[in-house]
């Protein structure tokens, strides 16, 4: 087995061979451009480390990583449309470099592409894998859906928003590994457990974002701190400030939630500190605990040697320390 | 085998049966809505029809029938949202009667949706049946980027006009009716035959469909009679026009598809004269000709009987003459 960084160069040295720019241009120039924004690899790169870890080769599985990695894009593209956002990576997005039909026809490309890479695999592995793909993406189409009705909802559980950042996030971090243990003709036992791996550590993944969003270090965090403050994002950290405040907090942050100002300092540092005090601070934390050793439990019951249990653990303590 | 309106029949009942709304409701609905807006169905038909041809039930190819209909479907909800168009068959379009962001999520969905159909095949015909869908996908979002890329272009050649539609809007006629060779296991050489009939029909359907635009009878043709001529839209009718008039015809013609009028009337009755003045009315009726007599030629090499190969060609026949 190699070393993370060295997956992730194989993979990028894979993709740049790839994304080349074929005829018609203005359907495949905004495809290259999205790909080579670069990012972490992270999803491309579990699917090269699962499959060695199930005692194949990445060099296998580099056709799924692909897979992975477009249709990850896919849906970036698709969704700063959606979101009008102007900016990915810190680059202009596709429908602002191009145009808005730019993006949707692009994007539509890289969802074909993205199933064509399992072309290279044999019918049976095609066929899994395919299915598990297009279960997926339509998962994550429904959690993007989710988040859509959220914003014009008062009254979402915490069951609900759990599904919805399972969906939209989390279920392709699974899908990723199963698609290395695939790739590895793993049992289809250890193939559904490196998956609820994945996912558990997709979903405290996706909560730790959102708590780093408000309680984050400007210097290390990336993106704005209070962000989704801003932006009045229903996060965890608000539906269940919702549920532990008294009536009186309750409709100041149900208030300060549906207003957007001109300057946010004031209203940031409101929020935060009613995170804090209600204890919304303290279960989010908790929360991203429980789901870290969820993962975690469930590799105890992987068929692997204790030494590759030990390089799935440290590659989820980093991710969750933000060191990968 | 049945009659026509009883595929028809049979694949509405399949159709109705598979559109139920699921969870989340805001994803599902437009899909549920846009399948239901009726049309001839003729792609799916042509998968039924072939399978049978081929000795097959057309029971089992509804799955791949279904698949053709909700990726034609897909394109027709993103092409439209690019197209800013108001009306599809006679209703609001999905994102006119939701949103353009429903109208992306949900189209994605569908192209999802339509991969997934093919998992109902055993591995091999999953593997073919995707294969052959991919290929056919991707033709067609290039087709729809070459649409794009000519309405700014001066300089479009016949055979870049022919290569647009081909892949636009022939290849998933040729494809649909592959699908049907393959579920029914015909020879991988019958099952090109049959591509290349319909792919040589749905050519001249098109070639057709431009030409009536023009010079079809405004109480039968369903579409406002000039509407290509109107958009300015670079047709067969127009380019074969600027290459067989003298340079004062040219001028006229190029400058009349420069402007958008307030009254339509007597810009198309004047480009209508030179379409026919210039010989570009004869050549297109003779190039609709041509592309279905290449049908109807590559239907003799089919390894099926000659009552077979006169359905086929009855059904040809029948839709050049737009009774079906």
């Amino acid at each position: 087995m190699l070393a993370i960084e060295k997956y992730q160069q194989e993979f990028v040295a894979y993709l740049q061979d790839y994304a080349t720019v074929k005829e018609p241009k203005g359907l495949y120039q905004p495809i290259q451009y999205i790909l080579n924004l670069g990012g972490k690899r992270l999803r491309p790169v579990l699917t090269l480390l699962t499959a060695e870890i199930f005692n194949g080769h990445y060099k296998e599985a580099l056709n799924a990583a692909l897979s992975v990695e477009v249709f990850h894009n896919f849906s970036l593209v698709h969704d700063d449309i959606m979101d009008d956002a102007p900016l990915r990576r810190g680059h202009q997005t596709v429908h602002e470099k191009w145009n808005v039909n730019t993006g949707i026809l692009s994007g539509d490309a890289m969802l074909i592409m993205a199933y064509q890479l399992f072309e290279n695999y044999h019918a049976d592995t095609f066929q899994a894998l395919a299915k598990l793909f297009s279960k997926t993406a339509l998962e994550v189409c429904e959690g993007q859906q989710y988040d859509v009705d959220f914003e014009t909802r008062s009254d979402v559980a915490i069951n609900e928003y759990l599904k919805m950042i399972e969906y939209k996030t989390a279920v392709l971090v699974g899908a990723a590994m199963k698609m290395g243990a695939i790739v590895a003709n793993a049992s289809v036992e250890d193939q559904d457990t490196i998956y609820e791996f994945g996912k558990n550590l997709g979903i405290a993944f996706q909560l730790q974002d959102d708590y780093l969003d408000a309680f984050g270090d400007p210097k290390t965090f990336g993106k704005q701190v209070g962000g989704d403050i801003i932006e009045n994002k229903k996060t965890y950290l608000y539906i269940k400030a919702l549920e532990f405040s008294e009536s009186e907090t309750k409709l100041k942050l149900a208030n300060l939630f549906s207003t957007t100002l001109d300057s946010n300092e004031a209203k940031i540092e409101t929020v935060k500190a009613i995170f804090v005090d209600s204890g919304a601070a303290e279960a989010s934390k908790k929360a991203i605990q429980d789901y870290t050793d969820k993962a975690f439990n469930v590799l105890e019951t992987l068929n692997i040697s204790a030494d590759k249990k030990l390089v799935l653990k440290t590659f989820g303590t980093n991710l969750m320390n933000r060191t990968v």
